[in-house]
């Protein structure tokens, strides 16, 4: 049969029984004899054969595959995600699904639920416009979302606490002494974005410092956009003094940026971001930027998809929203005292 | 029946027939008069069941799904190489099925074999050491390998031109008049870093360069290693003008480990690497590399893949490997002459 999956009538022709007794046996019916289903198994052995997704899943209810929705993989902080989210699935034995949600997701999701594809979702790419989610969880399917919340989401949500990280990081700026600072976003539809955006200006506010919206740069979450925003942020006459980037991936464009235009970090200007992925430690960046558990995120989701899968069959309990804070890591981006302007 | 894929009792129930009539009906057995399939295929729509995985495999002898193997998903070169992989099976309409190879790939491969779990592997980390592919390839599952090969591998394999890049930067590099030159690469056992260092020496052999086994650093494919073999490839008293990394990876951490002892990039050394990701072209890095046709290299495998799948159920054609050219792509970290030294 080469690689092909043997199909009832290769089974039946080996076995010399119908195509529909094989089915009988591959679903476990009562209504075939004991000598028959014992010359039917022992030819499905002989064939290597295994019962595949549907036959188990018709017994048990399960696929064993969970179904990831992920945008970006070329990110690095969405790359170390699905690392971790890959190692973890495989630890308890799952088979994981992955698709880039760019790939016209709705139509995907809504064939891989009426094909009962997968057990569970797991969503890292949340945007507030989404019905991915909403399509998702009210088909029955356990739904978690990781890293990424919408607000108003009927399902469990597991991520950073995006909104006190970045708290933190615009007090750090402030109390150095800082009073002209950029702050270099995306499109507010995300929410990471959004609650960076809203801490650190809260941040700002408390401290009386303001933050004009000529000081605002906003554009996809790419290093050539960190770039464009640095350069029209720093080619200004006169500039900030410290640049808050949302992600470390735009960090990187504004510190290449600054670079392009002979701005020396941190001694003409502070930048700092937020994420902590691995390349914020390098020399070439030595970024400081505020650290996010996204093992905790990743474990933590997990767990709370398998309780699902679990429970599904009985009455499911309430959804949660858990938050994981999240710590300012300091390091030579803006480890020097800042420059004062009159 | 909430997000549970119905059992055949479950459908029997709501048809009022045995579940091996549902099951006669799900495997278009003969043996079920009009009247009876009538009404199962009415409860099954109603119930909004699409026949599953095996149940469309039972009868087509495929699951539409592809088994793709991957290890170190973070390293920028292996993410842009999933991306495009995840893009073009779903414009093919089928799934990605993504493992870690770390993960016990021999027991995980068996599994994935023994339970016809795909119609094909795509392995994209081979090592000479791997048993992966000959166990993929001798249970008849149509396999390919991309980017990394395996000499005596009797599949298919779709990679660049690992040996003729290195040669065009090795004769580039002595040509510029570079005489101490050192090169960073990995264990010998990955077909990638083997075929560039051979190209590499090759040409600086046909020069009559050569290369002292104390200007070689051996280790992993990572940032933290290329920084190691930098420093202690520079710290020396009369250090190499030039140093290859058979990575960009490698030659990022190259460029940290050179900015780290302040020596200057390309003044004091070139710097050159090979694959071309998206990252060496940042201002952090500038990096001069060789262009690794990714984007060539997934359409092709993934082309040649179907075609397997699609014959074979016929006689297998031979296996094919495909070598796609690599260019050199010069950029600041060798732009300028290097420094004589006597």
């Amino acid at each position: 049969m080469g690689n092909r999956i043997p199909t009832s009538r290769d089974l039946a022709r080996l076995a010399g029984v119908s195509q529909s007794t094989v089915s009988r046996v591959l679903t476990n019916s009562p209504r075939v004899n004991a000598e028959t289903r014992a010359r039917v198994l022992k030819v499905l052995e002989e064939a290597n054969y295994t019962p595949h997704a549907l036959a188990r899943a018709m017994k048990t209810g399960r696929t064993g595959s969970i179904g990831v929705f992920m945008s970006r993989v070329t990110s690095p902080f969405h790359s170390t995600m699905l690392d971790l989210i890959g190692r973890r699935l495989s630890d308890l034995g799952l088979q994981m699904i992955l698709w880039n949600v760019e790939h016209d997701p709705q139509e995907t999701v809504r064939q891989v639920i009426h094909q009962r594809l997968v057990d569970g979702f797991v969503f890292t790419s949340a945007t507030f416009s989404s019905e991915l989610h909403t399509l998702a969880l009210s088909s029955g399917t356990p739904t978690v979302l990781l890293h990424r919340g919408v607000d108003d989401f009927g399902g469990d949500q597991v991520l950073g606490d995006n909104w006190q990280g970045a708290y933190d990081l615009g007090r750090y700026l402030v109390q150095a002494g800082h009073t002209e600072i950029g702050l270099v976003t995306s499109p507010i539809s995300v929410s990471t974005a959004r609650d960076r955006e809203q801490g650190f200006r809260a941040a700002l506010a408390d401290a009386g410092v303001r933050l004009p919206q000529r000081n605002v740069r906003r554009g996809p979450f790419n290093h050539a956009d960190g770039h464009r925003s640095a350069r029209s942020l720093l080619a200004r006459r006169s500039p900030p003094t410290a640049i808050f980037a949302v992600t470390d991936m735009l960090g990187f464009g504004v510190l290449d940026g600054a670079r392009s235009l002979g701005v020396r970090v941190p001694d003409d200007v502070w930048v700092a971001a937020f994420d902590n992925t691995d390349m914020a430690s390098w020399e070439a960046f030595d970024l400081t930027t505020v650290d996010q558990p996204v093992q905790g995120i990743v474990e933590a989701g997990i767990e709370r998809l398998r309780h699902r899968i679990a429970e599904s069959s009985s009455e499911p309990t309430a959804a949660t929203v858990t938050k994981l804070s999240c710590e300012l890591v300091v390091r030579g981006s803006t480890a020097h005292t800042p420059v004062e302007r009159t």
